[in-house]
């Protein structure tokens, strides 16, 4: 039976929740036209009814009873928009008892808990969509699914997070130190006050879980992620970066190996100028797959934002509803995901670049390349930079070595006597 | 009935055909498994059963008869990738009144047939799938029809000829003359031997009829498209597009206005060197998308090639697949495609790019500010370059002004006898 009207239920009516409230309302006819019936937000989960809204909604609508929508008969879909994990899986596994279909934009509750509800979801005959979930209004998920389907994927490598990214780009572009580029970052809302989630790159390994999920057909779990954050990220890193031909970029990198299995990690790293990622700048995302059909291919734009986050939850919201009428999903292909081997990161191999100080003498280049050349690590480019008061700035970059040889070679050359410090050490992507 | 094998006929096997067939045998295993179905090749129509190919194809499969195909009851889906418009169109008819769902990768088809073709698919129950008619793998139908269906899109842009785009490439990165780029396009496979309808931007305003139809739901002719080719782009104008902070690039754009309606053209354009689009090189294709909700994304990747096209025909098949076992489409989108009015290009506006061969003579500047000035043509930039012979060589960029004023300028300044000769006349995109 095909239902000419399909009733929603919103809980919370944050940034995103009003973005889709408002966004019904915009492209609301065309909407409902691609999706092949009405679609109707019945009543909206708010903690506060009284708070002063930007966007304009119905009071009506409001309420704070989680079980007016979860509970409701006549709603078909939930749309979770509050964020976080616990109280979020609650209502999601209520929804899905309830036999109501799920959209979320929510990455945290997918990464660590998505499994376990696509199981029920796919138990109840039901399904969970997450376009909205990572990269904004940049379609990943369904191309991931679909549009790719027929590809064995060799790699994903994408700048998938918006705050750290622009970040980078301030610093990069118009020269600012660290710290003033996080201040105006959020002074302009693209970083929380507690920006830790997003700096120490906790958030893009989120999202990392769930677009590797989807590329290798695995269940990833978060704590098989290596992730380094842009803390250590130093002005005079991105000046040299370009110096060498490189700009610095925060990427997630999900790869497979045949035999050794999947490499997952999140870090600042060195990208050619040259590269399509490198023109990712200010708080746009992208997402670029190798797969062995499809060669290269790039998805890129707006990772965050009301607007471009509803017009995910508006593509998820208009497939649920010719799903529900029309049984379009046939099984969740999550459910056929295989548990893969992680390679751990010291196995993997990388080219490195390393700024260090050290004292203006001669043979201190000799005594650098006697300790790489001990752990046959080979050096392809070496700057010497500034010098103040005897002490030389030296910037390196390693070829392609074992992890584990450089870091070998690492603690020779901190037991150097000539070698003051070491300032930054960072992974340097070749194409 | 959920059928466990679907089978398949194949009409052709050139490039793309032998692509497809390689890709089913690479990753037939994945493919079948999201499509859940085995997906089996029961027959391929080729001219010439006899000849060498680079793929080695069971010589059972072969058959010069397409009825083999068209009037086999067992099979579900055909698959044509022989191109051209009149026998495509004859055998995609004959496979939809035989019941047979129909992928093809056929852009002349599409734009040329593809209204009343998919009308025939919608009376007889079925659908026609064309992911792989434009951008080769990279994902464009399907985000458009699906994951974008919640915007109302403003303008899509893209680089959608790989022949033309490796050319600009080989002028802009490595100095060329457009003759050397074509030669080496040539004989590196990515130009035919008869240029003309990528050169001359056919071939990109093909599938801007098909991308258009899709942004701007509805029905878009050929004959509505302004065209201009890259047969006036001289070395010259790339390096000085790149001294004003721009590159050159075909582009193919569509835009809606509110109550005027769609402009659509393809030309050669001096894209800013800060756009997304302007990295994209060589072979590579992308469209750049405006929506309403969305803000602007990007896809990019290989646009043509045995594989990458495969990947694409392969997404189809397991849409088709799914469809045919689950009934997933649930109508044509395109049935409800409106007739939009068509902006003529003279009613645009746009900024301008323009070189010309003045006298080396104090009052040019003078008589060249006159011209425009009467016709309210403002300048942004002006250079003069070499001097050979009492000749000097003149650039200019105007601010945005209506095409029909600026063409009024240029006949004037045609008409200046100081002006010698006008060498090139290109559009500038702004943003």
């Amino acid at each position: 039976m095909v239902k000419k009207t399909i009733k929603v239920g919103l809980l919370g009516l944050g940034t995103v929740g009003a973005g889709v409230y408002r966004l019904l309302q915009m492209n609301g006819a065309q909407i409902n036209r691609r999706a092949g019936a009405q679609i109707e937000i019945k009543k909206i989960l708010v903690r506060d009814p009284g708070k002063k809204r930007t966007t304009e909604v119905d009071a009506g609508l409001l309420t704070v009873n989680p079980r007016e929508i979860l509970h409701d008969p006549e709603i078909d879909v939930v749309v979770e928009l509050i964020g976080g994990v616990e109280e979020a899986r609650t209502y999601v596994e209520e929804a899905l008892q309830h036999k109501k279909f799920v959209v979320t934009a929510n990455k945290d509750l997918l990464a660590t808990a998505g499994t376990g509800l696509l199981q029920l979801a796919r138990e109840k005959g039901l399904n969970i969509y997450y376009e909205a979930s990572v990269g904004g209004g940049i379609p990943l998920i369904r191309p991931l699914k679909y549009c790719l389907g027929a590809n064995k994927i060799a790699r994903i490598m994408g700048i998938i997070n918006g705050t750290t990214n622009y970040i980078l780009t301030k610093m990069s572009l118009e020269g600012m130190e660290f710290e003033a580029a996080l201040a105006e970052a959020q002074a302009k809302g693209f970083a929380e006050q507690d920006p830790g989630n997003d700096l120490e790159g906790r958030d893009a390994a989120y999202k990392l879980c769930i677009l590797a999920g989807l590329a290798f057909s695995s269940r990833v779990r978060y704590e098989d992620i290596f992730i380094q954050g842009i803390g250590g990220i130093n002005k005079r890193d991105i000046l040299y970066a370009r110096e060498l031909g490189f700009t610095v970029k925060l990427l997630a990198v999900g790869e497979e190996f045949a035999e050794r299995g999947l490499a997952l990690r999140v870090y600042p790293a060195l990208l050619p100028l040259t590269h399509p990622l490198a023109s990712v700048f200010y708080e746009n995302n992208a997402l670029f797959v190798e797969g062995n059909a499809v060669g290269e291919v790039m998805f890129y734009g707006p990772g965050a934002g009301a607007l471009p986050t509803a017009s995910a939850v508006a593509a998820d919201l208009i497939a649920v509803v010719r799903n529900i009428n029309h049984r379009v999903e046939n099984g969740i292909m999550e459910a056929d995901f295989e548990q893969k081997n992680v390679v751990p990161v010291e196995s993997l191999s990388s080219a490195f670049y390393l700024r260090l100080q050290a004292q203006d003498e001669p043979g201190v280049f000799a005594s650098l390349a006697t300790a790489f050349g001990k752990e046959n690590v080979s050096l392809d480019q070496i700057l010497q930079k500034r010098n103040v008061a005897g002490t030389a700035e030296i910037v390196l970059v390693t070829h392609v070595v074992e992890e584990k040889s450089f870091n070998l070679a690492l603690n020779r050359i901190q037991k150097t006597p000539a070698i003051k410090r070491i300032d930054n050490v960072l992974r340097v992507i070749e194409s």
